[in-house]
């Protein structure tokens, strides 16, 4: 296999993972650990997928220190088609929510709840382009609030929350572009989830972390792969799962365990961030837009504020083989997105390149 | 990378893959074509994606013949999000829906649908154990009914159509367990879905091949993901697609491409079924409950008529190398899947393999 001219790749997501998950999926691919066949071929009753699968959920347990009075499902459809299933099991009581709007897919969350009850929105830093996370104060909630509904890092702006909001209802977080990222109390949350394709694996799986008593309350006419109940009772395998990429998260996972855990990883995330923001606040060239206490640490935007410039950067780092460095298509200027797979020799490359780039486009 | 002791894997899904095909994503996995990553970490808006999603549409549609008029969706959530988006979004005019029940997948399809309206049972062949496909005449049909379901190839039963039911409704048709086995004219659907896992690659990916005017009608509370309409205005891509998942039933055309096509391979599999029901015919030992005319030419259901004997054949046979011989869990006995990327090879070990046994176990 090839594994050479592998480039630093900063997409968003789908994004980089760790060179020795592929490297042993490759080696496993025609046969899975003497089974005789791959991991895509074994029926996802087989003896062989039951231990991946069991394996996969008790190493993020493990990771995530994920108490029993939590479920771990493994799902499909994406964040996107947890938009709908939240309010659809989550409005029990009140059918209605709170939600805090830091980005768009806060915005597209919040669209597709106000389908099923009432959404509050407490509060929007798009005043200021998502450029900041707002502070919530206890009076800011409603009173019947059936959950408070964030996004605990926001992709496209390079936002992050450092602190949870206290809320009366259980809160919900969109956590797709920061899980295993840092460590969090997963006891301060009625539910997370998170799409794989950041820091977990391939995408078409969506890992969803709820507190056990949430589940049970969807409507009647819900559609049966859209009730967290149907997953929860079935122990994720109520039909075919997404049976090679949990297999994927599961290399994954036992990659960050060999890294030390979460808090190592966490502790590698901070000083590669440290690192670019230092290089973006230091130069005269590049900005970050995004309020210091709220930078993220997985997604780190800056802009030189001449789009030219900008294209001339992204493309310039093509060739260097830096690539995927394009802000989101809506906001534009530069982001790289560092999860856990890139390593610090790639942020250093960039920040090189950062440099040459600066000297060579004086203003 | 291991390609030896392979083993001939009957399962019934997901099953067994062609070796070229897994060859070939072993060898890509960390660098797909001088991209410098991995499919898995390519932004689903990256140029090598878009080229790798519009060539499987594009061979899709050149092996099944599917004419402009037709959409074709890469989606998630397997067949059973299918028994529900049907429904959702076809009951239009009647709220009303006619369903032919030849298995426990036609069942949880009607089940589903009854959430949404009214379901009428045109006919069933449960009273002799889902063996054959009963007969439907015009007139069992609704005169107002949205569209009438079938599910053409039963994979537990091991029945299959083998002439359709003229209806004046569009016609549903679940084609999970016979895609691309044989040809079939798409011109006389307006659905037909098929979980991927089967014929063409991973589990995490459902390909809806639907008629354009039938898209448009779901209810405005229609959860975003669950609406036709948003994946075909959008081409698959509103939110991340199930991507290496696309890329493997890709590698999987291109696989029946070089076979000669499906009328080629529905030649390969009409041979190797023949061969195998010509052994459990002329065998004194084993039998197919199936009516003959409604035999499954993907998936075989045979019997001792003796539960600890079929165990006996099911361990032994493990030991020889041939697996997942196994019924499904509810009806027992043995079911072999010889799907598209099982060798001729696999079959006729099968077949050595029962002579062998039922020498062995003489009654």
């Amino acid at each position: 296999m090839n594994t050479d001219n592998r480039v630093y790749n900063f997409s968003a997501g789908p994004s980089t993972l760790p060179v020795p998950v592929l490297e042993k999926a490759a080696k496993e691919m025609l046969n899975y650990r003497g089974s005789g066949m791959s991991v895509m071929e074994m029926s996802h009753r087989s003896k062989d997928f039951l231990n991946i699968i069991e394996k996969t959920e008790q190493d993020l347990r493990e990771l995530m220190s994920i108490p029993d009075s939590y479920k771990v499902l493994f799902l499909q459809g994406g964040g996107t088609l947890q938009f709908s299933m939240i309010p659809i099991n989550l409005f029990r009581k009140y059918k209605k929510a709170d939600y805090v709007i830091t980005g768009s897919w806060a915005k597209k969350a919040a669209k597709e709840a106000s389908k099923y009850g009432e959404v509050n929105i407490v509060a929007s830093s798009e005043d200021k382009m998502f450029s900041y996370i707002p502070e919530i104060s206890k009076d800011m909630l409603s009173e019947d609030s059936d959950y408070l509904y964030i996004t605990y890092n926001n992709t496209i702006y390079g936002t992050r929350y450092t602190e949870l909001p206290e809320a009366k209802a259980p809160l919900v977080a969109d956590i797709s572009s920061m899980i295993l990222s840092e460590e969090i109390d997963i006891t301060k949350f009625g539910l997370v989830f998170a799409g794989a394709q950041k820091n977990i694996g391939p995408a078409g799986l969506t890992i969803v972390i709820i507190r056990e008593d949430l589940i049970g309350f969807a409507p009647e006419d819900t559609p049966i792969m859209l009730d967290y109940k149907t997953h929860s009772e079935n122990s994720s395998l109520y039909n075919t799962p997404p049976c090679y990429s949990i297999y994927m998260a599961g290399l994954t996972l036992e990659w960050i365990k060999s890294q030390g855990g979460v808090k190592a990883i966490q502790e590698m995330n901070e000083e590669k961030a440290a690192l670019l923001y230092k290089a973006i606040d230091e130069s005269d060239l590049f900005k970050c837009p995004v309020e210091k206490k709220d930078r993220s640490i997985m997604n780190v935007v800056f802009v030189t504020g001449d789009p030219e410039l900008d294209k001339k950067f992204i493309e310039g780092a093509k060739q260097e083989g830096l690539v995927n460095l394009g802000g989101h298509r809506t906001v534009g200027g530069m982001r790289a997105s560092i999860y856990n797979a890139m390593p610090i020799e790639g942020v250093k490359a960039l920040i090189s390149y950062m440099k040459k780039f600066e000297q060579n486009n004086k203003r």
